[in-house]
């Protein structure tokens, strides 16, 4: 799997008075979108979690490119652009469903730690099953 | 005390492309302001928790009479309603600060619980503290 | 149509340090469920905008029966249970998924208004699409 | 004015089930002390926005160096590190208070546009008022 595309519909909620999304909500974009990444891989978090392996953010990025407001139908695009011993890092593009436009581009640091909040070393299971791919900008056709 | 003021001042994020503050947040207004007539009573909620009482939301309740928006100064005044055995009732009411205008009013009601969950009885020390009070609604003077 | 289901899995942003889903997140489970009920009857949210109507919320409230947390599956049942002259009233009921468990109940009521803010007649196209419907507590079969 | 220090409270609401602060709500601490620092600077934003100038987000990003939780005093130090012709960056720095801890930084790029999203050159009251400031890591007296 190169990437995985999770489907969102933008709500009120998201938006701010500006009339477009908050850029704030586009982190829990990105959240929902890598959990849906390591379901479709067969390691969903909670997994991990019973394991007592943590996944918390080093840093967060985000570009914001065009807007998006209520209703907007999203593809958040994930995969994983980088595996060292104990981080992983995401990628992510906002297209806009039915285009190939991306919105807004981003990433995510996180280590794997235990419950001590110790970094460990990522286990053979998810480096086995992750494959690391760099998103392209996307073109037209 | 009666009730306990607090203030925020409303930022983007809390607001919607109606340009209005989003009907939820306020329920983060009302936690922000029963955290803060807690501390005014000389029990933060920390304590409690440190004690291993926690107090779950039973049932919130919101009734919005006019809008706020980005920037507005609002107070949340606060007051607890009603104190049974193990149940706490808070009573909120949103008003624009510099006035007396009333622009939306809730209630939560908690259940104090220990660790497992169970319902647990009011400590003395809070049934001391806490007065029992009835938010009017404000008039002009 | 008697009631929508719309279907939302809670991520960590949903989740508070309780290790559950926080009261106020679920007014915005309610919001994304009435949008999908709107679609569903074919009248999605975005045309009203688009004719002038708007439903800002008058009231709205929830009682947390049991909890949710991370990576749950909901189902946000969702009907009209009153409609008056310029009022409607939605129910919620939010369910978890593989159960007949009702975790949380609520409600809204919204007022139509026009871009003034004036409350307006419900038009002829949603009274005649919307069946009013009282959501029963489910129960094993 | 080389920085401003915006103070705030953790609530249970930006907290996850990690028992932290959410790594996406620290965007909603920048937010609210940027506000602070255009109000400290005598330009409150709501002016900005009367006078037909906005400043959406164009990039933002956060480095998590340690956690935050419930009840936590918070301050957010706010800086402008760059001023261009039509762009403002701002800094920040998430401190313990009463500590010189620094837990989270980051910054955001914003682009000055007018109405029709079109960029626009940087008045000059806010070029005469801002100081153009990098905040250095803080250090053990």
């Amino acid at each position: 799997m190169e990437y995985f595309d999770h489907e969102y519909r933008v709500i009120y909620a998201d938006t701010d008075r500006m009339g477009v999304t908050y850029y704030g909500h586009y982190f829990r974009f990105f959240e929902a979108a890598r959990n849906e990444y390591f379901r479709a891989l067969g390691l969903p978090y909670t997994e991990c979690e019973k394991k007592g392996l943590f996944l918390p953010v080093g840093e967060a990025h985000a570009k914001y490119i065009a807007p998006s407001t209520y209703d907007d139908e999203l593809i958040i695009r994930t995969s994983v652009s980088h595996l060292g011993a104990s981080s992983i890092k995401f990628q992510y593009q906002v297209i806009r469903k039915g285009t190939d436009k991306i919105i807004t581009t981003g990433d995510t640091l996180h280590v794997f730690v235990d419950k001590t909040l110790r970094p460990c070393r990522i286990p053979d299971e998810i480096r086995q099953k992750v494959k690391v791919h760099t998103l392209l900008r996307s073109r037209k056709p």
